[in-house]
């Protein structure tokens, strides 16, 4: 099977059209830079649906600051063939902005709680842009199911809050964060860091994983040579307790999550 | 035939799910008080569709001064008769507004232009609070036409803009504004008025129609005793220049809106 690309919002529309009127869409969307990760998004989405759909839009109102955009990696080519591999039925490579944003930003999806916290609180107005390009890309896809990774856990929430206050029709999935053999989520950003830091990096997970005590896996991380933005953990709908992380590492910052055991002592330290 | 009425989210998407998948769902949503020109949107929705489907919900996050919202007319046994009458199919009629706020309001759209300007000056939230509810209405209806009143042609534009922007699967259609015989706008905040303020009520849209010159209708428009909020032409996206005012009598403030001849005189005045 051939995967075909589509580079308009019109082309998206008459493919769409083109579907049988009960298939059933799986949606994968991304800013490209596909890693594992987005193949274990690719592969669920293949099994569970007839018919898989994968965006790649590195998406201008997310980004608050002018030069991570920039910097954010591109990699088309590769790209389109790991969704070849991953039997993805169609691409949506929108070739500018304007395909998404016709009226510009006029139009936003916008939370006034969740948004403002965690990553909300250091990156303003990112989260707002998340919601409202995905808003878009699911008026446009019309899936059944679009699938998340858990490594964006807060995004995840969001985006899974505003499907149910909207009565969308596609169902928001969360799915395992991958990660590298040594613990490191694997991330887009991961591609920027410098050798150096590569090796440095795990250990963020690391210490989050085996430091029950919050303080401790603070002293832990910063001794690693990371600069805290936030280290926290919070309790979720479902009863699970979440402990939320993000930190640079020289240029590039990094995110990860973890469920902790619930009541459970950890390697080290006293419960949570 | 019987009209239904559905009083929770849930019984809406239950009846929903049991139509015919290629059905053509035509919409109308109000805040109830019919009235005539609720009427004409429902008839063309019935003549243009295979379902209508109705829905009157007096939406509190529009509203943003809570003795507007305690003092909204509502008719819902007579409303309930004119749905039968105009055939129309399901009328949705949540039964609180926790049914359409699940999550409260942390998720809402707004806009960012020209919800800011004419009523959107005078009524700070007001218009994110209609296009959040039209929203999540149009997750639940999934119409493919949807009516609304030239009447409030601000919102009309803004609620265009949005489906267009979101790519919704519903096309907005944009109806004539009725009007009593005298020539005001049909309105449910009509039936507010005194039976003095009535009878000077039609005074807005004769002085707005007959005077080209804006500073002339602004004075006979007071004169009549109105306190103006706005009174401007505008030009639209379709090249068709439009007069726009909103003022208050008593109580009660009245908005109106004309299509202005072009490059035409009127009774009176110069050229626009």
């Amino acid at each position: 099977m051939k995967t075909i690309v589509l580079k308009t919002v019109n082309e998206l529309i008459a493919w769409r059209k083109g579907l049988a009127p009960g298939a059933r869409v799986g949606f994968v969307p991304t800013m490209g830079a596909l890693h594992s990760g987005h193949a274990s998004l690719l592969e669920r989405a293949r099994s569970e649906n007839d018919v898989v759909v994968l965006s790649i839009f590195v998406n201008p109102t997310q980004f608050n600051q002018a030069s991570d955009l920039e910097k954010y990696p591109r990699t088309l080519k590769a790209d389109l063939e790991t969704a070849e591999a991953a039997g993805v039925d169609a691409v949506f490579v929108p070739k500018d902005s304007a395909e998404l944003y016709p009226e510009g930003y006029r139009y936003r999806v916008i939370e006034t709680e969740l948004s403002k916290e965690l990553c909300g609180a250091h990156r303003p107005g990112h989260f707002d842009g998340v919601l409202t390009v995905v808003l878009k890309l699911f008026g446009l896809v019309r899936a059944r199911r679009a699938y998340f990774g858990e490594k964006d856990f807060q995004q995840l929430s969001l985006i899974r809050g505003m499907a149910h206050a909207f009565f969308l029709e596609t169902e928001v999935v969360g799915c395992p964060t991958v990660r590298e053999t040594d613990g490191l989520a694997m991330s887009s950003r991961n591609l920027r860091l410098s050798p150096a830091e590569r090796e440095v990096a795990p250990k963020l997970h690391a210490a989050m994983t085996s430091l029950a005590d919050l303080a401790a896996a603070r002293r832990a991380i910063e001794d690693a040579g990371f600069r805290i933005d936030y280290l926290e953990d919070r309790v979720q709908p479902t009863g699970e307790i979440r402990r939320f992380v993000a930190a640079t590492l020289g240029e590039i910052r990094l995110i990860d999550n973890i469920a902790l055991p619930e009541s459970e002592n950890f390697a080290i330290g006293g419960p949570v």
